[in-house]
């Protein structure tokens, strides 16, 4: 497991960096997918799940937290390759720190780079990492007026996961009313249900995720 | 109920602001909560279950969000003062902001004012409000290993409330092991494991509340 501590980019631009990661990653044909979600959503369960799923894609997990190295502990046990980032209390991940967590893989290649971003519904959604795709998730507990409350990182979603569908009878969520909330935010957003402890759901978001690199790797 | 957009307080010592609104709470005799959790932990859920659990305390509640009107409301309908507070995108209350969100209950005298802070684990731990106790919630859904990635939050509070227990059989959370992890990064703190949905634990909370209001206004 690689780690690094990071603090902000000093550089002049968020987006020219963003830009170039961008190019970088199109011209290796790795698509970075920004991973957002509150802390606690399941979003290491989930890439965990995804990994197991799809043996036959080359995947590294770039893990942005505050503190400690459980994440990348977990995702390494899996053998895919794995990242942790301190972001020296930062809430989110910009595209100079990306870069800089992805150039201590030394060049390998990937198909699929996740951004497990810092786990907050806030910060994440104002900075361009430069990942091809983003991706958050809402977890059944954390309730069906995040929409109303966290616009942004909806609206900024090329998908939505609705992660642990399986605690749905045990918490007043109410899928459609959620999914009717986002969808009025962003029309075009792509929405999975899922469960990553029962496998629910999950077929239709690796069948999205497969396309994902497709598109990422033939689009050049 | 009151509404109010505020932006990052520009004066040149958040600490002085805090000291100072902290000497106003102590001159009114209101002890102000700063209460901070992830989004979705149930922050409004238990504050509604203690307003009506303490009909004979004054209570006035500072509703931080980035966006809607949907806790105040909650709030008000129990026939509490509510303010709404709208961040600007911030992540966090400061201590300017928050005087300035408790200037528009017009000198109203209150014995216990919660500042609901905006929902995250991270940016809210930083930043001193004037409070007279932080209290966070971690609820069982986030998992048990919350306390190593954001160990700030648990360092800073006075008390710990870990809520949604009735959710315990269906998610793989140690108590034991999650207080352990606090009570390392935090030997004083107070905490109650609770359910707001079923009332279990909510008495040794509401005590704690009592204490500490008494504490404030005959600590002069």
């Amino acid at each position: 497991m690689k780690r690094i501590t990071l603090n902000a980019s000093v550089t002049a631009s968020n987006e020219k960096d963003a830009d170039a990661l961008r190019a970088r990653m199109r011209e290796m044909g790795t698509l970075l997918v920004n991973v957002m979600s509150s802390a606690g959503s399941g979003k290491t369960t989930l890439l965990s799940r995804i990994i197991r799923d799809l043996p036959d894609l080359r995947i590294a997990v770039l893990e942005a937290d505050i503190a400690s190295d459980v994440d990348a502990e977990r995702i390494e046990a899996l053998g895919a390759s794995a990242v942790q980032v301190h972001t020296s209390g930062m809430c989110h991940m910009d595209a100079g720190m990306t870069a800089a967590a992805f150039d201590t893989l030394d060049g390998e290649r990937f198909d699929l780079a996740f951004l497990e971003n810092v786990g907050n519904l806030i910060c994440p959604a104002e900075y361009d990492t430069g990942a091809g795709k983003k991706l958050m998730i809402l977890s059944v507990p954390e309730g069906d007026d995040k929409p109303l409350k966290y616009p942004l990182m909806f609206q900024e979603s090329d998908a939505l996961v609705i992660s642990k569908i399986d605690a749905l009878p045990y918490f007043d969520f109410d899928l459609a009313r959620c999914i009717d909330r986002v969808k009025k935010l962003n029309p075009a957003i792509a929405v999975f249900p899922v469960s990553a402890k029962t496998g629910e759901g999950m077929d239709a978001l690796e069948a999205w995720l497969r396309e994902s690199v497709q598109d990422w790797k033939t689009n050049q």
